[in-house]
């Protein structure tokens, strides 16, 4: 006797609630038959029939071939999702390189390109070449423009939430460019934009070093250190997309970090030194060892009070200064337990250089996931 | 053709769908009819009467009685909600002080009571005093403690999830004392056990500076100063219930705070001398006023690394340090503002020094209402 209405009987609503449901037992994996998956789904087979219908018509799922080695007698037909019938693009875009990835609505990854980028060139030129590797990645990969459902890209600075860049020091030009709508108009779909480390934060958690954690923090560790949360499962962007950016404060000591370490200031230099200083650090250089110490002390205090500030239950620490090995990682934990109140694990990064564009592709494939699995009608 | 089950098509899970939905009906106000509440929470009108019987049944819904002013024929029944069915008592209990605050069901404050504290007596003489102090808000109110449906007390420190003091240096003798149990054997009823500044956030979003705000950092300038915050509508405990304890940090200035302007190391002789430094700031005298701001100068990186970790939309700030006017929150609105990258309002506290004990029966009445509005069974 349920008088409580069900979404108001709308048929149309019940047609996207089955739609849902049963995209969602053939994305389970697996070739269910259309026994199969009406019984996973719950469904009675003559429904589940017209919805497989309508989604191969979508060309969201397909029937596979059967069998050649089978037994005589019509084999029963199995269907599957095609994770191929559309793709995510997600880019990391900082000042030195564009990294891109492309990977189809499984989120497995396809396609993956690389170029390099001109410090100090206006933000136009930088867009110009982002739009020259992604015109080479989908090239590389075989998939034509119109086969992307969902873009988003990565940067540094505090992105407001129509996708500009409203705050940025590590990408010269880069403040106040309105990214979402540059990239936008090289796409027929939607482009999303996001602070790179929110993008790695959410990264970390979908496969990274924090599988299965609802809360982190996650550390990029480059020129400037920026941190991204996830709480609750949820990236968490704050109100205004500035949330994490405790490293503008200078005495956290998150600012500055690769040219702190490097002992050079120019910011092109600066990265390479950092890097011979991590490589003979981790070999035992003494020297060496000294000033990563010295640098991870002094990344301490801002790194404590993300922790003391969200308690998360792990911090995982990536970025360029943690590509040499774990030694930076390892000297941030001596140094920043003593000041915490919680046993939070702190954690390297298994993502290397990919968190980000990672992160973008997650970002991309949630975006695609709300659409495909929209119960609600558009209005 | 709903093919898709609701909850099973479990009688009793429909049953609890109606009762709860008809007591919201009822909780939003007014005395409807039958026909009246029948028609706003879209069940049947018989129905509506078998809920009905159920809820004067259990005491939260009666009859009212006819308006004697009426004109001729039977009048329609009206119905009401018994706010005065149950109650919620929330407490603060710091160093000097316990405050009492006693609500009915709709929240509305039936009893408040005070008693000092000594500072530096041992936890059990603490737990004694409280012990009198809620039999004596209880007498005064003329409630039974059986008519208490939710306890919650906020006190200084990390709280664990199980309510036990954590991690407390405010309250002497107080590490480690599980509170929750402690005061569990008082009563009849659940009791919780939350940090205190977490409880004032709480509270200033519900009645206080922050209402309607979704995103919100709470400030408790005492003896040190801590941090509460909701975010998204939901207080952030963190993982072991530790965020918001930036404090800790011996160089963000929210440690000592009350010392610090009183230029007095005693507690019990700080917190005197400290509001007379404010009363004298407030009626303009030079060198009092130089003391608050250098006060909030100190203060302020603490509360910028808490506004740029979580970019909330408002900063409230309360506490006994704001008591004597809102001088240290416009000094810490000048202080705190040139670090951040969002236009986050800073605004003082509204609730005087009930925050903390508002918190804590806001917190109560959330539990009650878990079970009230359950609709899952007890599974």
């Amino acid at each position: 006797m349920a008088e409580v209405p069900l979404h108001g009987g709308d048929p149309s609503v019940l047609r996207r609630l089955n739609l849902a449901a049963t995209l969602r037992g053939l994305r389970g994996g697996g070739e269910p038959t259309v026994t199969e998956l009406a019984g996973q789904v719950g469904l009675s087979r003559p429904t589940t029939e017209g919805v497989l219908v309508e989604l191969v018509g979508r060309g969201l799922a397909e029937e596979v071939a059967p069998d050649a080695g089978r037994r005589l007698g019509r084999p029963a037909r199995r269907y599957r999702f095609r994770a191929e019938a559309g793709y995510a693009l997600g880019m990391e875009i900082d000042a030195r390189r564009v990294l891109l990835l492309l990977a189809d609505l499984d989120g497995r990854v396809v396609g993956v390109h690389r170029a390099d980028l001109e410090v100090d060139c206006p933000a136009r030129e930088r867009l110009t070449a982002v739009r020259a590797a992604v015109a080479t990645c989908l090239a590389e990969a075989d998939v034509s423009r119109s086969r992307l459902w969902a873009v988003a890209a990565g940067t540094p600075g505090v992105i407001d939430p129509s996708g500009r860049v409203a705050f940025c020091t590590v990408v010269p030009d880069w403040d106040g460019v309105h990214l979402a709508r540059e990239l936008g108009r090289s796409f027929p779909c939607p482009v999303l934009v996001e602070n790179d480390a929110n993008l790695a934060a959410v990264a970390e958690r979908w496969r990274g070093a924090a599988q299965g954690v609802d809360d982190l923090v996650y550390i990029l560790a480059g020129l400037h250190t920026g941190t991204g949360t996830v709480i609750g499962g949820r990236l968490h962007r704050g109100r205004w997309g500035a949330a994490g950016e405790v490293g503008v404060i200078p005495g956290l000591g998150l600012r500055d970090t690769t040219e702190e370490l490097a002992g050079e200031p120019q910011p092109g230099v600066a990265e390479r030194m950092a890097e011979k200083v991590l490589v003979a650090a981790q070999a035992g250089d003494p020297a060496a060892r000294a000033r990563v110490e010295r640098l991870a002390a002094r990344m301490a205090v801002g790194v404590a009070a993300m922790v003391l500030a969200i308690d998360p239950e792990t911090v995982v620490v990536g970025g360029a200064l943690t590509l040499a090995g774990d030694l930076l990682v390892t000297e941030l934990r001596r140094h920043v337990q003593p000041f915490c109140l919680s046993p939070t694990r702190i954690e390297a990064s298994t993502l290397g250089d990919e968190s980000v564009g990672l992160g973008a592709v997650r970002l991309a494939l949630d975006r695609i996931d709300d659409v495909l699995f929209r119960i609600e009608g558009p209005g």
